[in-house]
């Protein structure tokens, strides 16, 4: 499971946009419109696609459609190798729905801002945690993965700065429990590349076999710049969204998560990723620019990529 | 001379908007604006600013007020420290009108595209390269300071892939004619982390006593991401636009430059650069939104900085 546990010096994306990016957007996206980008995504070659988050309907229309989603795309079994499709649950009624509907990874996490968690789930940090330890070990008992993450890592837009000391306290509870797919989720946007450097350091020691995946926003400007102070530190999985979908509602100040297709084309400028058909995720983010009618954040589906130049013609003699 | 030599440890901001941010705008800006634009900037706490550069006005009508911008600035002598004004010479009429005009440091540059150079500036590389060596002596020869640029050091928009070994030729000749402070400028925004790390670690140890700028576009979202690369590698000015103003007109695709404001915001995260004034920075960016009647490429203008926590009150008892 690639996406959880990454081979060996691979560089992995798992395109949450769907998730964190809709759940941002008031106009409601139409599951066949959903579908339509989905399947360009899944063809498009990154490694991984979260589908939408199992939440209840009322509270978030836009996602009211995942289960749906989920038959959608696994009932038609598995006759190609396909990138991973994920979920996120926040509580149990969602797990239940995940199971049902062939969730292959389930994402779940707990805050380390106070504040943010309990305007996110209505619950305490403690109490959060001890919740997804127990749908953790549910979710893996039924054979699913699990990936966990720590949100608001970097700071929160209620609180301010979060001390790392809870950041590694929510880490250690997780690698205790037998969790080894780790993510650092910048839920404000108030990392930078120190500290990202800094903190994953820091994580990473506490196991170093445990896998982590990064999930940054741009608000500031520093998305890319801190996938790349991450990478530096070991981490092989981003978390992204394609044309920089996105955002999380429950934060005071949130941009757009790190753009698909601008990380991809960065990796492929430098040889990496070659195997992803970023013309496909161009397309993608062409067409959510043209769904929501506005320009989005990222950058390349407008500029295009770096052109090649035209081969040099031999002359007519 | 700060900006041409740092004092060790420093990290150090160079606003180009003035020049290779307004060199791209249709819509000329009076004098007086400008002059506003420059008191402020000079006011923040950054190293130096740009005021623009010396080409002939009817080619770029933007440009033609550059030598009252020096004599406005100049004139005034210099009763307190105030940041360093640059300006960019293209020619010796250039440098002929820089001289009188009271430019403290000369900017000048050559591409390593042979294209590039031959669009930007008519000449050769090579032809392009003795004009600057010439200009440089005359420059030093006069009390004045200098700083040599190569362009497209990290691609071009009409070439594509530019030969790293070109630009360590070009530095080298800069640096055999005693020329210590140097940029490297990618021009179309071709860079990414891993390359400004590879090119930078290639030139330092060419003379690891020199003095290196580094000058980031945004086209592909990375400039803060090649920041921080070059940063790594020691490189310690930043040539940077206020809102993300720029790129140059004769390259195929630019986008902005490295946005002033959003860098120095993440160098404050970081503990550092405190004593740059955001909120001053912030305010021209607004200011030239306004000017402009669109979002400018910045992105802290816009969000606001990282909110600082409303202190605890005491609770009366």
């Amino acid at each position: 499971m690639k996406i959880v546990a990454p081979p060996e010096g691979a560089l992995l994306v798992h395109e949450v946009g769907l998730r964190d990016g809709l759940q941002m957007e008031k106009l409601v996206v139409p599951t066949e419109q959903k579908i339509a980008w989905i399947e360009a995504l899944l063809d498009s070659g990154i490694d991984g696609v979260q589908l939408g988050s199992f939440v209840h309907p009322e509270k978030m229309p836009q996602m009211a459609d995942t289960d749906r989603l989920f038959h959608h795309f696994t009932d038609r079994g598995t006759e190609r190798e396909r990138p991973v499709l994920s979920g996120l649950v926040l509580n149990e009624k969602g797990l239940e729905r995940g199971l049902a509907c062939g969730v292959e990874v389930f994402c779940m996490g707990v805050s380390a801002s106070e504040t943010h968690s309990r305007k996110n789930t209505g619950m305490s940090i403690e109490d959060a945690n001890r919740r997804i330890l127990a749908m953790a070990r549910e979710a893996k008992a039924a054979g699913r993965y699990v990936q966990v993450s720590v949100q608001s890592a970097f700071g929160c837009g209620y609180e301010g700065p979060v001390p790392m000391e809870r950041v590694l306290s929510i880490v250690r509870t997780y690698l205790d429990a037998g969790l080894a797919s780790l993510s650092l989720a910048d839920t404000a946007g108030h990392a930078t590349p120190d500290r990202a450097e800094d903190l994953f350091a820091r994580v990473r020691v506490l196991d170093p076999s445990a896998s982590w995946a990064c999930h940054f926003h741009n608000t500031y400007g520093l998305a890319l710049a801190n996938c790349y102070a991450a990478r530096r530190m070991g981490v092989r999985i981003f978390e992204t969204s394609v044309a920089g979908l996105g955002g999380c509602p429950f934060a005071k100040v949130a941009g757009g998560n790190t753009c698909t297709e601008d990380l991809v084309h960065a990796l492929q400028r430098d040889g990496l990723r070659r195997d992803v058909r970023l013309d496909a995720l161009l397309d993608v983010a062409r067409d959510v620019a043209r769904f929501f009618g506005r320009d989005m954040a990222g950058s390349v589906y407008r500029t295009g990529p770096v052109p090649v130049p035209a081969p040099v013609l031999a002359q007519r003699s």
